[in-house]
């Protein structure tokens, strides 16, 4: 049995349907489903993703089968829109465009037009009585297919970024130039056929082949290139970014021709059927007379509102689809309707209008920012559109974490002035240096520093700048624009179509109205009104809204697995609280040797190191040191006061705390009154080939007994101090890097022994765990004999993921971008957790673990413990609880409770 | 149920028997066993290894019912003997030893004479009519006391090395001198009734207790001392020599005394079955008058022969047993025949003779040489008192090690001048500098010298120091004095008796026959013969022997799992062919980069790296290269002709190759005409944090396909040139660091690109095999997945160890020696592979590649290949073969056979 490569669709029937997203991609799958729902769709057909695949399986050919599938399905097409492809008569014209499961937005190519030749264009003169379209729409083919099919599709782009496409555009504007046009439209009927021959002749001088007046070659050309545009660059480095795997593949649409540029009683508009920026249900879009869909995402023309809801500051001028074709609004507005009743969610709509009649020519779930989609979830909710638990689903972590980006402080916005106005287009406040270029963009974000990149308008080529910026300006476009879409996706701030904009790239200078802004001056955006400010804006953290209240209160109701976080300071713990953290997972009792306040420790330390032959020598620092062990942990035990603070004993090598810099080694010879010499061959000493496997957590504990003795007395004691105030302090004492439960039991005697001795002192129970991380390999496969002695584990995947891989993090980062690259892992494992890998020790973990004591209380600390996805993997492992960063505790309880809804969805 | 801690044995009964040494120890099953064979055994009771554990699990207090279970024993005691504990009249004296499952001689504690005080000395006067004995027995058993029940077992060990022992015997020294006595027999029964007075004074003053003069106490007091000394420094450090566990404690034998000192019909001796050096089956021992045991085993009198065969050189003027006490000697003779056929070995045995009459202490499988060990094994076959598969299993990896050891080339020794002569306790030959301290000897090994240590006589103190000689040296003591017997255990060159040697420890130096030699000088052993030489004489490796051709033919027979080498040169593929190697299992290509030769192909490869980020110079380099690899891998598999060679692709870190000392960085820069900064900042770039698991294995091929590209345009080539000259090359490909299948394709594309490029330049099939290694955690979880692509894995178990244990082989030495010694891990993970956490990845990893590919061929080339536990594991787990240095073959071959053998019998 031969493969099906081809669905049909057309004439309010289809051979596809919306759930058929992985084999006909989310466009062909929405064109079929719109098609059985009744609503005006040009009559098309979808090449599988299937194909696509195949198509790379089998060295990049097309399988044999396709193309005569592809005209069978095309007499469909004829028979429904009534015309004939290649037809000297009545010809049908395509479009070709990719559609992948999920949206790429202008990642992949297109072209449209497609059948336009010698053949067929006397008879469409003749049928359409407008030889000025005609030849607009031919010249635009050649053009594009010059370009995607004949040019990239083969591989064939100069180095130099000069292609077909730039030549082409080039010859226009000269010819413009020449003949003192301003405008396209000024072109007349005979310049187009001229121009349209004088491409043609640069396409054959330039590519060495003719541009093929064979409409059946065009089509086939045309597939070829769609497939070929899945291995594009661009696409690719998209794909990198969004975690979209490489053999998904790409469907083709082969879909009728319809145009919004024949005239004054055409047009060509996209809208979503509720607000996408702020949620509102309101139908929200743009259209443009006379054009065609190209114009309006590509944002050269500003487009014009599509109803009273839709009119702001920037196009309030204009007039509405709305007050100019009000039938055609109407019908648009059931078409919405009976859009969301069937989807049940908030969709993006392309249309076109040809000659008064509505065509839909696109649908699919829509982009929102954070706010937007917490803001729906809840009234969709409210509608009964969908349940609390799709609610819960609804927001994914990254749009809550946008939720809670920083904004501009707005009682500082008073004290500067609002040079521009444009498009919000992405929410949030930035500010950052102006930067011109992508190259610039990523230079600085390198070095840390924040970047707001500056450009006319952004293409597919920009996506690592935009990634790399903290915000993003732009001179043109709408709020369906490359760069408004794009920046939504990922929560940026952003800000299009701010008109008074003009970038001189040759001299690096921004001007606005008559004042240039040169490269390095600071920029303030506040991307969810659109204002920008030409000086340097304060940030804040946003509120906690009703909104945000509201649905995390929804959210608490589904989540089983807890919630910790990691931190080391009463800052971060207060935070954390805030956030609504349930206790501390990690605490480093290392921070205290970083950063504030943490000179004297650190000298301490650092003597403490150089006598590590001399026990008595080594107490007597330990015991100094007490005290600011003691100040630490009990300050933030206070602060979590009832809840559970997990220490982690001193971890890392010691040399890590060893001067490396001139400067510090000559202050650390000042304090240690030693020389230089010393403190060089000191730290060289003890420095190691592999600190990652060498000295450091539970090995320093056992080497150097008294390290354990002196923390645990502090912990204990500062306990009871807590206990003595009348708090209630819940200490758990966690053993870093163990590989065998007999340093459990080694440590523990330490531990219990100075237990018995403070509790004594104090004439008081000090209550408390004892556990271990689990993030050695040879810990989980031993975590049966582990759990004997430890009451808790903790996985630290981020050791756990270095040593199964075998990747030390300071050193794969250009080999994971590599891997990632060539497409042997799927995504950088530190950032997910490797489920077929590192998750299967997780998982023996979990099970070996439980299987010798069945209450083991089991959590993570890595940072995977704010990742989604691997937060839900961990809840599907049977943990206790996550912990993570502060800021990202209120993901990880989105995760978790998402988590158990879709566990309950498979049962 | 209360546990039952003491056993019975005497009178030709007991409760235990041989096989319970584990509950027992050998030396208690042992004396049980010859009980029920109805030997004459002085009647006692065995306390269980069970009431060590429990002791110290009870921080070091003998279990409540214990005492009385062994005044219940002991009442049995007196009715075999027919006298009594601590009775005025007849009392019955006891001894006191330790007795682990596994022999540690002279390593714990021993009290002599126990019961004897002021009540019981006059009846054992009367009864024995000889004063003399008893109050020698009686300071005897008050210096023994006080030094290890009063001092040691109370941690009371001054830490100068004065301890009451040395004070006890100095007082002894002092009152001889004062007297003009020149030996102990000078002593008259008043001089010892004094001195005995003078001792309990002497500790009284010194340790502040009275020396206990009740029999009852004293017992108590001597197995409390025997389970202490368990943990003792020196019995500590040689189990972890030896690698005997800690918890597997010591048993206690109290056994009634019987004396060889009671005149000159009294004796003691020491016998094995068969001579322990040669192995041949003659009744090997030797004997003492009028002494006891101890005198024996501490080489203090050069002791007399057994019989006619076991006359030498150096005792040949003694009488014999058989000379002397013919009837005795014929009963001796008798329970020889008796053991042997009991135990189907040979025995090690202690016998004394008290007045006459002939009683059997101690019998245990005797230690032996290698020689002696494969010897034995074929002789016991012959005379079927063991069949081929206890053949086989009787001579250990270490037995057969020994048997390959090298040997003084006897060309050479006609040369050179015998110096000395001595008792040949352990074989081989050993050349090194005379040293004549432990410390020198340790000092000398860890930088790699050889040395000789000299001493009067060797003590439990000094096994360190004799493990860091090459040979050992000593003027006094039998063939089972303390030197013989460790030297033998080992395996190590070992002379003792030399009784011409005349050591100076002030000035340093040897006299023999008047000259003097210095430490530095060096001497030559022939431990074999027992012939000292004065000078440097040539060594060479064993021939091999028909008895090991004959021994091999026999392990053969029952080896199903295969061996392969670990070679990357001509000479190391030679040498493991001859050694019974069936192939090589790990050939490094980046050897050809060290040692000799390595010049032009480093200075090379130092380019290419420089090059890296350019392709095409890149490119130019890896051309250069090329022949090199050809002519390095072609000579080798030529050598294999038929053998399997598996070549490994280039795996170390790129900047391991990058030169580091100032010379180095000098000859480099003039190489690659640079300038030395350029070198350095160059050689910095590609540093890495932790190189072990950075940019390294099939990641330098995945970053840069080329380096994959030429190794295997070298090796199709070098195979093709092969195949043309008539030759049988067997090529495997193997791919290191592979953590995913992904890995596998990509680097496969590459190799069948060059092998089918290679074939067709040389119009010829080349077969090949395409596998990797598996030495990441990850990959053995995925082992499935790799088992697509891969036809065949290699376990790199070293680097498997360090990410399974996160121990950095660089860094973790001390820490492995710390956790030793705290009894965290009992063994060296990168020595014997830990079967309990890298094992099961081990065998996760087979069974999920089998489970894909059920004839996937497996093997393992980590170090753990030569050893024969892991080995064993290995066969275990199903592997089709091991591969070890070539040394190591026949080690390999052997431990395969008896995993062969011992599987069959679990059955």
């Amino acid at each position: 049995m031969t493969k099906k490569y081809v669905y049909s669709f057309g004439g309010k029937t289809a051979e596809g349907k919306a759930d058929m997203k992985n084999l006909l991609g989310g466009k062909g799958a929405n064109l079929a489903e719109m098609c059985l729902l009744g609503l005006p769709v040009p009559a098309g057909l979808t090449i599988t993703t299937e194909c696509c695949t195949d198509y790379y399986a089998n060295k990049e050919l097309l399988p044999e089968s396709l193309m005569n599938e592809v005209w069978a399905a095309m007499r469909k097409v004829e028979e429904t829109m009534g015309m004939k492809y290649g037809d000297s008569e009545n010809a049908l014209l395509v479009s070709c465009r990719s559609g992948a499961r999920k949206s790429m937005p202008g990642m992949m190519d297109t072209v449209l037009n497609i059948g336009l030749s010698s053949k067929t264009i006397p008879g469409l003169i003749k049928k359409t009585e407008n030889p000025r379209f005609v030849y607009d729409s031919y010249r635009r083919l050649i053009m594009m297919y010059a370009d995607v099919v004949m040019e990239k599709a083969e591989g064939r782009e100069p180095a130099d970024g000069k292609g077909i496409r730039k030549i082409l555009d080039d010859k226009l504007d000269e010819y413009k130039k020449s003949k003192n046009y301003k405008s396209d439209t000024d072109l007349s009927t005979e310049d187009l056929q001229y121009l349209a021959e004088e491409f043609k002749n640069t396409v054959k001088n330039k590519l060495g082949t003719e541009f093929p007046d064979d409409a059946a070659a065009q089509l086939e050309g045309g597939i070829k290139a769609v497939f070929k545009s899945w291995n594009g660059k661009k696409a690719v480095s998209y794909r990198r970014i969004e975690g979209i795997p490489d053999d998904w593949g790409t469907a083709v649409n082969v879909q009728a021709m319809v145009f919004g540029n024949m005239g004054n009683d055409s047009a060509t508009g996209v809208a979503f059927t509720r607000n996408p920026a702020t949620g509102d249900n309101l139908f929200y879009g743009e259209w443009l007379i006379n054009a065609q869909g190209e114009d309006v995402v590509a944002g050269i023309r500003t487009p014009s509102p599509l109803n009273n809801d839709t009119k702001n500051e920037q196009n309030k001028h204009l007039k509405s689809l709305q007050e100019e074709m009000p039938e055609i609004y109407m019908e648009l507005c059931d078409i919405r309707a009976t859009l969301e009743n069937s989807f049940k969610d908030m969709l993006d709509i392309e249309f076109t209008i040809q000659n008064k009649k509505l065509y839909m020519l696109q649908c699919r779930v829509g982009k929102r920012t954070g706010v937007a989609a917490v803001t729906m979830a809840m009234d969709m909710l409210k509608e009964q559109m969908i349940d609390e638990k799709e609610a819960v689903c609804r927001v994914s972590g990254e749009q809550l974490t946008e939720f809670l980006l920083p904004i501009l402080d707005p009682s500082d916005e008073n004290n500067h002035k609002v040079v521009a106005k444009g498009l919000p287009a992405g929410p949030g406040g930035a500010v950052g240096e102006i930067v011109l270029s992508n190259e610039l963009a990523m230079e600085l974000a390198s070095k840390g520093k924040k970047c707001i990149l500056v450009r006319e308008e952004t293409n597919p080529e920009d996506v690592e700048g935009m990634r790399a910026a903290s915000g993003i300006l732009t001179a043109r476009g709408g709020m369906t624009s490359h760069a408004a879409l794009v920046a939504r996706g990922w929560g940026k701030c952003c800000i299009v179509g701010c008109e008074a904009l003009h970038i001189n790239f040759e001299t690096k200078t921004v001007n606005i109205d008559g004042v240039n802004y040169k490269e390095g001056d600071v920029f303030s955006l506040n991307g969810t009104k659109g204002l920008v400010y030409a000086s340097e804006v304060k940030t804040m953290e946003a509120n906690e809204s009703p909104l945000y209240a509201n649905f995390m209160t929804l959210v608490e109701k589904y989540r089983k697995m807890g919630v910790r976080t990691n931190a080391d300071t009463p800052a971060d713990a207060k935070q954390a609280l805030d956030f609504g953290a349930e206790g501390i997972g990690l605490f480093r009792i290392e921070h205290m040797f970083y950063g504030e306040n943490s000179e004297e420790p650190l000298r301490i330390l650092r003597n403490m190191i150089l006598s590590k032959d001399n026990a008595e020598a080594r107490r007597k620092y330990l015991n100094e040191l007490k005290p600011h062990i003691l100040n630490s942990v009990k300050e933030t035990m206070a602060i979590m006061n009832g809840k559970p603070v997990t220490f982690r004993l001193i971890d890392p090598p010691l040399h890590e705390f060893m001067p490396k810099k001139e400067e510090d080694i000559n202050s650390a010879a000042i304090q240690l009154g030693i020389t230089k010499e010393e403190v060089i061959k000191k730290a060289e000493e003890i420095e190691e080939v592999n600190p990652m496997m060498g000295l450091r957590g539970v090995r320093l504990g056992i080497l150097y007994p008294e390290i354990t003795e002196i923390q645990c007395e502090a912990l204990f004691e500062a306990a009871a101090q807590l206990l003595k105030d009348g708090k209630e302090p819940k200490l758990e004492i966690m053993i870093p890097l163990t590989i065998s439960v007999k340093e459990l039991k080694h440590q523990k005697e330490i531990c219990d022994r100075v237990h018995a001795k403070v509790e004594k002192e104090f004439g008081m129970a000090i209550k408390y765990l004892y556990g271990t991380m689990i993030e050695v390999p040879r810990a989980t496969i031993v975590a049966d004999e582990i759990a004997e002695v430890a009451q808790f584990f903790s996985f630290g995947t981020n050791d756990l993921t270095q040593m199964t891989f075998g990747f030390s993090r300071d050193d794969v980062n250009a080999i994971i971008g590599e891997y990632i690259n060539s497409n042997i892992i799927k995504q950088d494992p530190f950032q997910t957790i490797d489920v077929d890998g590192v998750g299967k020790l997780v998982e023996m973990g979990v099970q070996k673990g439980r299987s010798k004591r069945t209450d083991l209380k089991i959590g993570v600390c890595g940072e995977h413990g704010g990742d989604p996805d691997s937060v839900k993997f961990f809840f599907r492992c049977g943990m206790n609880y996550v912990s993570c960063s502060p800021f990202r505790v209120p993901v990880a309880r989105l995760a978790s409770a998402q988590a158990s809804i879709e566990a309950e969805r498979k049962k």
